[in-house]
């Protein structure tokens, strides 16, 4: 950030008033420029005892197996955003999505939110960010061609508690 | 937003390629702004059969009363965000916090994650944005002096939980 959004003048790093941290501020307008982690809403499709990936298209990771997420919009909940991006990847609907995972991943200022939804149906495609949609079993996850540690993560918290047939909540931190 | 914070040109809406949404695209560099929900993390702080609540010195919403929580700030945690924001408005600790509650507040763009945790103790006292901080029973909560329907809602479902002491996480949309 070089310059203010609101009136075009050059901004400085400095510690407002009554603040401890650095903003960017202007220098003409004072406006405090504030920054803020993005929210990364997704789903973990499942149908029988198979879960839904879908290869990138797009960098980064392009060509490695994810699940349908990303950035939450605004006007939109964490729900909507989830399954907008099911649809938006792999033209895929699920039913009664819960929240399932929570991932801080403080060192790329993200929080991914991940619900567990069952598919409606087989009728999914990939979308314009994917290559290839598909269903796999557990002994057929690319473990080593997974995009991101949060969809590792995921997956294998989802094997694990299946185990069990109990889905509860989880939060954990992806620290570098 | 007027001009680009990269180059301090102007900016004009418009929907980029293989986008749906319209955003603030740079007319001079490209450079597309995208805008972003953002994360309201705090703590239901507990003792007893008692909750702490804190008296706002701050607009919005100044001289009512609500739970410890602000904006997630770059590179923390939301459970780091959580204890920092008790900390500052309350000078409180709090054992264990557990996320319990999510709030989808899409009219205004945010997301409440809030955790539920026990006081360390009570040595607590208002920090720079309270006014005053408490420990409240059930039968005394000021409901017609809540700060943010979140807050109500927050007090509601734990005060239903606790009858059953069973403290799931629950997401639910507050929408206009």
């Amino acid at each position: 950030m070089n310059y203010c959004s609101h009136c075009g003048a050059s901004v400085e790093r400095a510690v407002p008033d009554g603040d401890n941290r650095e903003r960017y501020i202007c220098r003409e307008c004072g406006l405090i420029h504030y920054q803020n982690p993005k929210i990364v809403a997704g789903i973990l499709p499942w149908r029988g005892d198979q879960i839904l990936l879908c290869k990138r298209a797009i960098e980064p990771r392009r060509g490695l197996w994810t699940l349908p997420a990303g950035f939450m919009e605004l006007g939109e909940t964490t729900r909507e955003a989830a399954l907008r991006e099911t649809w938006e990847e792999a033209t895929a609907q699920v039913k009664h999505p819960e929240l399932y995972l929570v991932f801080n991943i403080p060192h790329i200022d993200q929080v991914y939110m991940i619900f567990r939804g069952e598919l409606e149906n087989t009728d999914f495609a990939p979308g314009e960010e994917s290559l290839e949609t598909r269903l796999f079993s557990e002994a057929d996850i690319p473990w080593r061609e997974l995009a991101f540690s949060s969809i590792k993560a995921s997956l294998t918290q989802y094997f694990t508690d299946r185990r069990d047939n109990h889905f509860p909540v989880h939060m954990e931190d992806l620290k570098r």
